[in-house]
């Protein structure tokens, strides 16, 4: 066809951002706040004149943000209101448990991708990257399927794999920084191939739910436990942000995030909040929003091992 | 692969409409004006000041909105926001102005595929259909290209086409409502096939802009006066409608819509607006949300010929 996309070669006069500002809220996730609360309105109550009043609050809230704060605790604060209007604890438990359960089940193949892999290390890094697929905070969403065809059979862009087998293989104490619930299991996978009995491992979660982020419960469904110390990193706060916020950790996952020798965060909560410390950080994720594409310098839908110092 | 889909196995809870309830204004359509009206203040100003100023206002006057308004209402009423807020009488200018010029370099491969065709006037049908791709009032954006590959060599499901050829043939007078700009090229293919210098035909366009959506300026730029009479059906208000809403149409437009032999609906704003009205359309669009593609009872990225009575 010699027609071209129309749209495609259409200027649409768009703003671009400097680097220095990328990762605090853009107005781009405005919108994407206001879809995400609606989902998660509906998990609440089937009551459309309260699906309808969680959107007009959340409107109301948003209207007056600033964008000098990151997504992350900008959405704790949007789901703060869900939860209080919706007269709901946790919306997400019943998506969480099924993920959980999914996961749960597909953890014996996984598992045995990893054993028959040539590098082991490598396939457990890319699974636990394709875990991230499992989100519920993101507009876009993929397909599980799809994403762990990708990590088993097409080349990885791993340019900082080097690095990250020499850090481990110094590293005494690992930080682990989890991201959601179904995804743990494949956390599992990379933390069985790190693991040997000498490795200090701490994993991190979440105090409270918080959209359908891992919390001490799911890391326990999951088995965590048995290869890592579990903790809340948000302890003693009464909400919790997907993404670990650094003002609102508690003094325990501050010291750790100082004095570990390895850190390994997931997903893109946690990469939106921590992509500014001054250390070096492991990044697994799954790049579900274009404002983390850019910032990253990749494209959407991509398996990210990012290491940032 | 043995995994499937965790996503699509996930049971969201999400309420469904009843039929009676189909075509207001519904929750769904809510982040949708937001993204919307993010667009449309980057394409009318640099300053993100003013954009985020854009947002605000809109979500402001989203919180107060009765949802038993169309799409269509609410849509007038964001976008007079926009412009006043961005001190813009048009920001869709540019890209309106992009769409026609590109659409019109397309015209002359267009008309040879009607020509070719063993039936061109159902060519120029699925033709027309195709440059209702042409939208921005839409949150999903589909290619121009693969479109008219789809017109051009797919199956078209057509059981209404039967109905149109025979009204067609038996109309002395059709009205035509127009959607977007570079689409009214689209339209000149069908106009041409349709008009045989005997039949009255009128080609309906908007009073004022409204996000890309045809005025009388772009019919006359297109030659669409040369084959029907082109009258604006809103004229007389200050502002348009995205669609033909008929608490807002002239006394000449509603005694035509009630006159004529022959009703062609362009477009996703007309069917929201006239989807209920008491005579028979012929609705020609692409399907570019999912309520609407519920309210027809087919899926996304379909093109539709509908008859409705």
């Amino acid at each position: 066809m010699h027609v071209h996309s129309m749209h495609s070669e259409i200027d649409i006069t768009t703003k671009t951002h400097s680097a220095s500002e990328i990762m605090k809220t853009y107005l781009d996730c405005i919108p994407c706040f206001i879809k995400q609360s609606l989902e998660a309105a509906r998990m609440a109550t089937g009551d459309e004149e309260i699906q309808a009043e969680v959107l007009r609050e959340v409107m109301k809230h948003l209207q007056a943000i600033s964008f000098t704060n990151s997504p992350p605790e900008l959405s704790r604060e949007v789901h703060e209101i869900i939860r209080k209007i919706t007269d709901s604890k946790d919306p997400y438990k019943k998506v969480k448990d099924q993920s959980n359960e999914m996961a749960k089940n597909e953890y014996p193949y996984l598992k045995k991708l990893v054993k028959d892999a040539d590098d082991s290390l490598l396939m457990a890094i890319k699974l636990s990257i394709v875990g991230n697929v499992i989100d519920f905070g993101t507009s876009n969403r993929f397909n599980v399927e799809d994403m762990i065809d990708v990590a088993v059979k097409k080349e990885f862009v791993d340019d900082d794999y080097p690095r990250f087998k020499e850090v481990l293989k110094q590293s005494k104490s690992i930080l682990y920084l989890a991201d959601n619930t179904g995804e743990i299991f494949f956390d599992k996978l990379l933390l069985e191939e790190i693991s040997d009995g000498e490795k200090k491992i701490t994993y991190v979660v979440k105090a409270n739910p918080i959209i359908n982020d891992a919390t001490i419960d799911d890391a326990k469904f999951a088995g965590i436990d048995k290869h890592a110390k579990v903790i809340a990193g948000d302890a003693g706060q009464s909400k919790s942000t997907p993404g670990m916020v650094l003002s609102y950790a508690s003094k325990g996952f501050l010291e750790l995030l100082k004095t570990s020798d390895m850190i390994i965060s997931k997903g893109q909560g946690n990469y939106e909040a921590l992509s500014d410390i001054d250390r070096e950080v492991f990044f697994l994720l799954m790049v579900k929003c274009p404002l983390v594409a850019n910032d990253i310098g990749t494209e959407m839908a991509r398996l990210v091992l990012k290491v940032k110092e």
